[in-house]
């Protein structure tokens, strides 16, 4: 049934299209006819792959989320499990993860005043944190923490990486990659020291 | 001249009302009319007191960060200077301070396409780490850390501050008060340990 992968991909190829617009332009910019525009297909043709411009944005939001998914999945060494690695990916430190980041923030000041649409930041921020207090409990450095200790160093890794991506996101200059990771290394030192992981590097 | 004072008072009154409708019901529903209509002005009269809708959500703006600087100076213990009840403050768990993190990702989320928008926010948050910056120098939990290691601090501070505003108010069932204050003190507390504030209190 290839008509029904095409359906998925070609949602998919608009959301990309929509989510630079977003990042350029914010949300005003998103329009049905901006989308279809860029995309080089009339309105028409974006109109029957989202309902309407909700639909479409939430499908831009996911599609971010996805994409910044993607970067941190690349971001992993061979082999091995880590949670670090994966948490200094998700940073704005890349022009396509300042475009999620700005993506997000603009949908995030729409959702405000939307109940629907403002369930989906916890909802996507918590699956994040369970990816990687996952990753933790094979990670060597993180692994000797119980359960509950990996999950709330995972959400308090997770509050590090939104501050600092909102600081960042409108302060690029003054926030370079290292500047941003500095500080989710040290999130992540607080609770796992590098005695520690020296102790464990040496077991191994 | 007494016209001038009402000016202000009146531009301050028109940017709280313009406030809570942006948190009720995010930027679009802050029009002209809605504000004149919610202070029981004409439309005439609200354009008196601002050139245009930029001019009205820049001074909306500029009011929440303004009510939220009031709210950390009403939280400051009479006589000495407190950096962490001033941070405290600033979090998401009054009404108040709900309404304000929400105007700010409204404006944030509009001001990624607008460049004279998006300066305002690193200038209001520097202005913010500044003044905690300049209580540790008074405060004697941080007195004895060196003025760029106070800077450096109050900007880490800063970053937990933002973070776990984002993560609150999208979630404010899962992130009561002391859910989030947990993380500020945390932040602080990885800098300035509390043996060395009791050893501080001892030579006081």
């Amino acid at each position: 049934m290839p008509a029904i992968v095409n359906q998925a991909d070609r949602r998919d190829a608009l959301a990309g299209r929509a989510a630079e617009i977003i990042a350029a332009g914010g949300l005003e910019a998103a329009t049905v006819k901006a989308v279809a525009g860029a995309a080089g297909f009339s309105t028409k043709v974006v109109s029957h792959y989202f309902v309407d411009k909700r639909d479409l944005l939430l499908a831009t939001y996911r599609f971010a989320a996805q994409s910044s998914l993607a970067l941190a999945r690349a971001g992993q060494p061979a082999g091995r499990a880590d949670a670090e690695a994966h948490l200094l990916a998700l940073l704005p430190t890349t022009p396509t993860g300042v475009r999620n980041w700005k993506v997000w923030f603009a949908f995030w000041g729409y959702a405000i005043s939307d109940p629907e649409f403002s369930d989906e930041q916890p909802h996507q921020i918590a699956a994040s944190e369970a990816r990687v207090a996952e990753l933790m409990a094979a990670d060597p450095r993180f692994a000797h923490l119980d359960e509950p200790s990996r999950r709330q160093l995972a959400g308090d890794a997770m509050i590090t990486v939104l501050g600092v991506a909102l600081r960042a996101v409108f302060d690029l200059g003054a926030w370079p990659g290292a500047r941003q990771q500095r500080l989710v290394r040290e999130a992540l030192a607080a609770a796992a020291p590098a005695g520690r992981v020296a102790a464990l590097a040496n077991e191994a």
